[in-house]
């Protein structure tokens, strides 16, 4: 950031080609087959934009903003129903679903209830939305925390030229959300030239593209990262079911909860702590909240409230 | 910036409460009349996939952007054509132009031609999109470079809530283009939530956010460049008028001229000077070209080579 504030005088490269050839070596994929945004929620209204779906599936519950995108355009969307029971998992008979529809949406693993997608079911899916012409998007912008994340994604699907759109951010496993920086890799590279070409030609700030060609160097932070989510993932689940809380199985770095405390933010409030209320969520009743996995100490501070919650209760 | 480093870590506020706070105070505007943009360029197409304008108004030749938003909505472009003659001058005819239109879109002063709108004319046109019901839209990024702004802007309307929309930027006149940050301001506060709510939550990177609110406390500045502009701009026109180049009238800080001098773009490559050729604006053919007013070192460097390839040919 530091070394390219006298950079910032000037227009950054529109086509941000640094970045993108970093990322080309990155991931694999071609740079044709890439397009950066101002964070994943960008390159989601631009694809929107650019390819303007008339009819799309989506799951429920979900991250909201694809919603909101496909509204801009005039998108009917259809919901496939994620059921508590089944702890929010994407089944075989999603892949029924997939008859009238122009653009299959997925988040894998999915906000906000953590869960990763059986990787047999994927191939499935993206079959079927190519018999019925449908372009596949999966936003895998959590997938970095996976384990196993090469048997997860649909990167060499990317490659093997097929319609299908992944998006991905700098946000979440390199924690520099405040810096916005996303990007698509996009089987078809007509599809990412469309999708470039959609709004403003500097969406890309100097420092943004800075930040993200020296953040992919970065290997180490990332190993380390997912070590200590994963050790907290575990040890706060362990401890939040302890204390009576419902803790849905998580892949990723957030975990969905479930409660029947009233006003459980409300309450964590004067600990200076924030969750997420999941119930403006489609398909997410009152109880269900999201939080994060930080820090040891923040998740014990974190678990210290719950448990002080819990007790005041009984 | 190097403050804000640290801050990155985090989302950026997607309600720009602390910018919008300064930028209410220093424009004089309400709070609820202002929405920030990646760059004014995000807000022309925010603002047009908010409003989805059917017929438009737009001058020819003026900034690009325009034209490429209004054609995502499907937007049918009329064009006023500005005349060489007149040294590209709107004219009072323009308000006869303004019948079965939705949007004037206005550009003032006008890119690429430098011009400054006659400020008797501009009222005119606003009565006359106010009885069309056409939402009249300014881009203001290029005026706080103009003599006498106070007398050419149209913030006074934004202030009397008429459908109006200005388009500002801190790109230019703050020289920080690669941060990535302008802002509108609006006549209507319901219009202002729906540009806001159009495209992503997150448009405004920390780093830009703080940056702007930094940026306004530079009073001595925009004083200082707004008379190195001026004395630039007089001593160029003269020179560049010496050498054979015509030189339009410019109120801000570049130039459009012309020359019959064939590839002057690639002749001035060897000199690592890079000009903007515009007979990619409509309305403007081969010959056109348009410069920036830098700093006096930047300028001389400009004009010996110019001079250099001026008397090459002879």
């Amino acid at each position: 950031i530091v070394d390219s504030v006298s950079a910032c005088t000037n227009y950054p490269d529109p086509h941000s080609r640094a970045l993108i050839t970093a990322l080309a070596c990155h991931e694999g994929v071609d740079a044709r087959n890439i397009v950066c945004g101002n964070g994943a929620a960008d390159l989601i209204y631009r694809m929107v934009h650019a390819l303007r779906p008339k009819r799309a599936l989506v799951l429920a519950p979900t991250f909201s903003e694809y919603e909101c995108a496909l509204a801009e355009v005039g998108c009917a969307v259809k919901h496939y129903p994620l059921q508590e029971a089944k702890h929010f998992a994407v089944g075989l008979d999603i892949v029924d679903c997939i008859d009238d529809v122009d653009m299959v949406m997925l988040c894998n693993p999915n906000n906000p209830t953590g869960a990763v997608l059986d990787s047999s079911i994927l191939p499935r899916i993206q079959r079927r939305a190519t018999e019925v012409g449908a372009t596949l998007v999966v936003d895998e912008c959590f997938m970095d925390f996976v384990d196993d994340a090469d048997s997860h994604t649909i990167k060499p699907l990317v490659n093997g030229g097929r319609d299908i759109i992944i998006l991905k951010a700098f946000t979440k496993i390199y924690a520099m959300a405040g810096i916005r920086l996303g990007y698509a890799l996009v089987g078809h590279a007509e599809t990412a030239q469309k999708i470039k070409n959609s709004g403003q030609p500097w969406p890309i700030s100097v420092i943004a593209e800075q930040c993200g060609i020296a953040a992919l160097t970065e290997a180490q932070y990332i190993e380390e990262t997912k070590q200590l989510i994963k050790t907290e993932r575990a040890h706060m689940t362990h401890r939040l079911a302890q204390l009576g809380f419902t803790v849905f199985p998580s892949a990723t770095n957030f975990m969905l909860c479930k409660t029947d405390i009233p006003k459980l933010r409300e309450r964590l409030l004067p600990y200076d702590i924030l969750i997420r209320e999941c119930h403006g969520f489609t398909g997410l009743e009152e109880g269900f909240f999201r939080i994060a996995i930080k820090s040891a100490a923040d998740n014990g501070r974190l678990l210290a409230a719950m448990e002080e919650i819990v007790k005041q209760r009984e």
